[in-house]
């Protein structure tokens, strides 16, 4: 951690804080510049809080050097990690197809698209039981209902299933469910994360739509630090000033979390552009850049079928989606 | 709501969703132009879902006229909400100020803080008891303690007391503190929302950092819904590219609330900048364009003195700010 | 476009402005709901300026229907714009692979380098000869002198070559360019943009770091309203609060765009990104996107090679990386 | 600056980097930790291109300590800058009231104007006759002829004048003009900035909608390396995610423009917000945080009256304004 001091501290203040930081067990390096002072502090600051720092008035800029995450960190863990999801695996190069519906609506929809997704290739089965929606006015999801429907497809078709938790209260809902989420929203519900940590199924963790990717290593971390290691990362687009799409998707997030950290990332391209029609590019964009994985809006709804087409895509589109990633896959390899 | 539909669209497309939109109790209008046909959905839109008509494969566009928060709406509730906190009002010309130190730290250090806040002006006190932070190796707060040492200020001062809520299975704690307060990473909450929309506590709901003005009212919407209308609305800094300040501070979003809603908007210039010496021009800029309050972090801890400054402000430099505060306030009368 | 009337708007301000729109040349549909009342303007409306009618007092919103841009509209124009740059094609299906160095630095690295890409599989030589940088003491490029020197590579190679013009009053500097490029910070340099109309040259128009899609297509717009219509989008990352690249690269730019637009839609992964261990999973993602081409920076420079690798590719990776692209594309088809 | 390389760096690559820095004019001080090895760089460092260091395969992180601009720093001009406009002095407590319509539009208007705007208190008029529009259909100004009509309202009411330049090449055209102004989007045309560097006219500085703070100094600071050092700068607000107002206005750049530079700095309520009904409390912020002029749209068309109320002030409303301006700058002192 470097500590930039302001050109009027006295070698007093300057001796004071010294003394604060070898006491905390660091060692300081002290150079002095023509205009300013610098302190390198030599040790494990990741529990060092720079804030805590910052705000001293001698001070004009604190930068980290080490990264605060270490259970998620590759320079501690050099190798890919590699997890079993029921019958499958993810990460180190194994790819993982996710498709499902956004909503679990009843038990005919949600068990006709599982058989349609497993027969174009997913590896598992998603459905939101409970929706976190903006407006309360909104549909909330089927809840804990919702999950006795996911249930019944998984019994059906064997995929594994994945569902997202909304409070950490639900917890004892979520004891079949083979992969935890943890949406967007909830990516800094910092209780919800602890308790996560305590349980030992696999986390699927989103992105905040407006969290760095070292914010979300932090939040991976906060669940890593109770035990649980088995953590997805998850990008699905955040927000910016453009409105052509609803969120932009970062796709250069694959790249840069799989330099940082060991863990398996998918991306989720049907929220990161909220418009069927661009998830096709995005998907192939996911594969060529690298990603371990996807999670994709897959729709079956006849009555919504009416006007000829929802949101998400189509089973015969997903077919077809699956087959070209394959190939982009072995294109890059 | 108006719904713009792709040139392509069919007439019998087009009629089977115009027969959707009126089963659902609208009226549609139809207007034809060269390049588009456009729908005008005329009655009660609020439960209408946007996301899923833009999903159709017809539709090009889909903007909503009319606000999706109804409780939280100036339009059906022209003045301005005002209500008590112990003793003192908040809203329509009552200016609350709320201050306090980040975190409690101890007995002596919040009761010590509370009596200089009190004597400089403030009407409230603040402090953190659970502590929402990025790392899981930082400080998380007192917790239940820390709320048991907020109460002992509050009985030696008589000040009301609000404090942070992390999850709602900590409500419980809250059954004596004045005013809970929801922090930005938990604003989409939303099963913290519903809960608290249940009590009968007035609610410091902060805007996220990377929320809307609208979503923030949605949020306060959230809790409204459940019969709780004492919400006072926290600007607090958003997230943009610009880090010479940690966040940058939307103070157009005090005129833009109040004009959307009836609720009282304070600021909180201590987290929106992060650097104390910015937090007395911005909490002038806040009086000044015209808030309900301030929430401002004063600190006064012997052991960080050492260095001559924490973050936060000195008792004595926001005993000055108050005195500005308030003549801001009579210039703009 | 649709004009959202405030609910305090008396019948005759209505009225006067039903007038004064009509006297635009437009048709007016009036349509009154419970809590508003809504006009929908009816003809050519791209003259038409929204800032002007929303500063009226009488009206709460405005939106736009039909899209400003007309002449880059695909709307009406159906087919890919495709044309010629030397002997090679962009656009319906060509995918156009551009490449060199930063800045041109001296006669030997601008042919050394050009030589190298040309062998690797670019179709056509970049090279910086006027440097637009954030410092006035950083290194402003060879201006005249380095674009007679990309001639030189040129005339070597037969290499197209592709430049940056940085003011109108360079241009006849840029007699044998083949493709002048207008940078990120120049495209809403409309008095330049207006000059390159009336040129006969192509153009390659780099986003704004921070401008939509939309406002890309109006800088478009400018150029071909002057009779220039062979324009080359260019999508170079964007400004969000992610640091940890230094821009954003926004891959679903490259559908919507193609969506919008007829014209030509190509990446830059080395200034989306900034760092040259990204570019490859971003040149891979732009193609699996659907791109019609890349331009990427490729360095061979000596002396900076003693710490063994400079921020652009190295000629041998670039190599690889072409390789890469050839079969995703195939992969996509 | 520091350097941090990356930990598989061998001994010879990391001597012979620090050999390079050295035949620049530095001096290097290595730190080595447990994970990481740091080099500081010591001396002059504004001419150091970070970007070159960056991009070298074994360094990690480059951060700058010293910050690049020096003629606009106030590490080496303690005192404000003031400087003379017309009969009216900027900076250094004294501030400076601009106001006039968005666009010239004919000699009565801008008369008119001008001779409401100066009886209403302000010290200067403003007045665009280049109109940088985002559309190429839109009214692009009166250009030339609208820099005569500002002259002539000048006579009239002894105003000095601030008007925008968009090209270099209309240089000659702004001889009797008192203060030239750089557009947001002209912010980093540097070929622009380096022109009016030569100029000995005082240059109105607005801050690019995505520019940092500190970029805006390195614009200022491409001026004052010319010679001329007489800038003001202009906050108008940034892009951000939220659309209640068309920019966001950022109120903390005032003390940190005013803690990192000696030049006055004023805010443009009106492009920061584009409704005219925030101008209000914008301005009042502006004044209470402490900034040194405001640039504000004051309009009196009696053709757009007819809906009774365009999108800038009205004359009567800005003599209100300036009246509680100078209250509130009275109430902060």
């Amino acid at each position: 951690m470097i500590v930039v001091l302001k050109k009027d501290a006295t070698i007093e203040q300057r001796g004071d804080l010294i003394e604060w930081i070898k006491s905390l067990g660091l060692d300081v390096h002290l150079s002095e510049g023509k205009f300013q002072t610098v302190l390198g502090l030599i040790g494990d600051t990741a529990g060092i809080d720079t804030e805590l720092i910052e705000g001293l008035s001698i001070v004009e800029k604190v930068t980290r050097i080490t990264e605060q995450f270490k259970k998620a960190n590759r320079k501690f863990h050099d190798d890919d990690s590699v997890f079993d999801i029921g019958s499958e695996k993810i990460g180190d190069g194994n790819f993982l197809i996710i498709a499902g519906p956004c909503s679990v609506e009843s038990e005919e929809q949600i068990c006709d698209i599982a058989g349609s997704v497993k027969k174009a290739g997913a590896q598992m089965l998603r459905g939101g039981a409970f929706k976190p929606r903006t407006s309360p006015y909104d549909f909330q999801g089927m809840r804990g209902e919702g999950i006795e429907l996911l249930l019944k497809a998984k019994k059906l078709t064997g995929l594994p299933i994945v569902t997202e938790i909304m409070d950490l209260s639900h917890l004892e809902l979520f004891g079949e469910v083979d992969v935890i989420q943890v949406g967007a929203r909830n990516m800094q519900n910092m209780e919800l994360l602890k308790a996560l940590g305590k349980t030992d199924k696999p986390v699927l963790l989103k992105r905040g739509l407006s969290s760095t990717v070292r914010e979300l290593l932090m939040s991976a971390e906060y669940i890593m630090a109770g035990g649980n290691e088995r953590i997805i990362l998850c990008e699905r687009g955040i927000r910016t000033f453009e409105t052509a799409t609803r969120n932009t998707l970062d796709i250069a997030a694959v790249p840069v979390l799989k330099e940082l950290s060991h863990l398996p990332v998918i991306i989720d391209p049907s929220h990161a552009c909220g418009i069927a029609r661009y998830v096709r590019p995005l998907t192939l964009a996911a594969a060529a850049a690298g990603a371990d994985g996807i999670i994709v809006e897959v729709h079956n709804n006849p009555e919504r079928a009416l006007c000829d087409g929802p949101q998400s895509l189509k089973p015969e589109q997903f077919a077809d989606l699956v087959k070209s990633v394959k190939k982009v896959r072995e294109a890059i390899l």
